[in-house]
């Protein structure tokens, strides 16, 4: 019935309700439980013209990981504005971070369990995105440790460790944040803030980072 | 020819002899690359023993993954004594932590990389000894917030977050760390404790967390 209609859309349209369908289903089901069936159906679309579309299931998954890490990463670097302060820069960027996971709980499930449960090359796929986040957060720290007049005391190697340090702490809370009830973006992001720049030293003492 | 010397071992040992080449194997191969005739030649033992004692593969690289995983929170907690502050623990346990996975670097990559990338089953192991490392993470910091009398300020959620937190940063470090030329246990866990107990800012304006 919806044949007409259908013919109409353009396959850059098609294609990308195949891939919401399939992002919903992966994050929701798992890699190895989805089913193209039930892919090609939520996508309201026959199974035959999903492979035409994305060839197989790997490479419709291979798809969505690409599509989430890139809307993840413009996300993030969208949130925020280079020519504020350091500490402005890494809180926006959080939230933008955070907000996003957080709206998009499918597409990070995507992205940090499905592809790293389920083989070698679609854990490639997100390390590519891992490493553009990494080096963002390394340009902020180089930038804090420039204003703070720190340089020559903060190595590149200690550098690169915070901000593998800070990732691995936003991936880890993002998933945190996403299977427990009422945590919202904003609180996610503020700790991690507290966490990362005001310390937890700080913080005991009663010193968190302030929202300037 | 070695019959008679393989026959006097006990099975306890040989089967962690198998174990032991097993890691090494699935460490530095991945699961999927790692072949049961690489392992029992490892081991030093014929591929039908490996199979009569550990069943198949997966049963093997369970194994793999449940002795690792036991290890490595002995380790830790082995490593930390709980009448001293707060922070001397959390230092105490993260140098324990970095040690543990600069030493057995076959071990962590089975543990935060093999196991996470190759299906729910595996996954599911990780995640149990990864809960024991966020509990003990999240005890140090109530006994933290306890010694700096902010429990009240301080809520439940919160502190689960900044546990999780924690916990990401510590596995996205040793990862790093180990395959960054150079990078000592020590080095590790001192910026980590300079990012979660001072703080990014303090670090920045010359306030390292200091080893009291």
């Amino acid at each position: 019935m919806g044949a007409v209609k259908t013919k109409r859309m353009p396959r850059a349209v098609r294609e990308q309700q195949m891939l919401d369908a399939a992002v919903r289903t992966f994050g929701q089901r798992g890699y190895m439980a989805a089913s193209m069936d039930e892919i090609a159906e939520l996508a309201g679309v026959s199974k035959p013209l999903v492979y035409l579309y994305l060839n197989s299931k790997d490479d419709l998954f291979t798809a969505c990981i690409r599509r989430e890490a890139t809307a993840l990463t413009e996300a993030v670097r969208g949130g925020v504005r280079r020519d504020l302060p350091a500490d402005r820069q890494l809180w926006d960027g959080l939230r933008a971070f955070f907000a996003h996971t957080a709206a998009h709980p499918d597409g990070w499930s995507v992205l940090h369990l499905q592809a790293r449960t389920h083989g070698e090359r679609f854990a490639s796929e997100v390390a590519a995105m891992r490493t553009e986040l990494v080096e963002f957060v390394t340009q902020l720290i180089v930038v804090a440790a420039r204003e703070a007049r720190r340089d020559p005391d903060l190595p590149e190697r200690e550098v690169a460790g915070l901000a593998e340090a800070l990732v691995g702490a936003a991936e880890s809370l993002a998933a945190w944040a996403n299977v427990t009830p009422g945590v919202t973006a904003r609180e996610a992001a503020t700790t991690l803030m507290n966490f990362a720049w005001a310390g937890l030293g700080g913080l005991l003492d009663g010193r968190p980072w302030a929202d300037a």
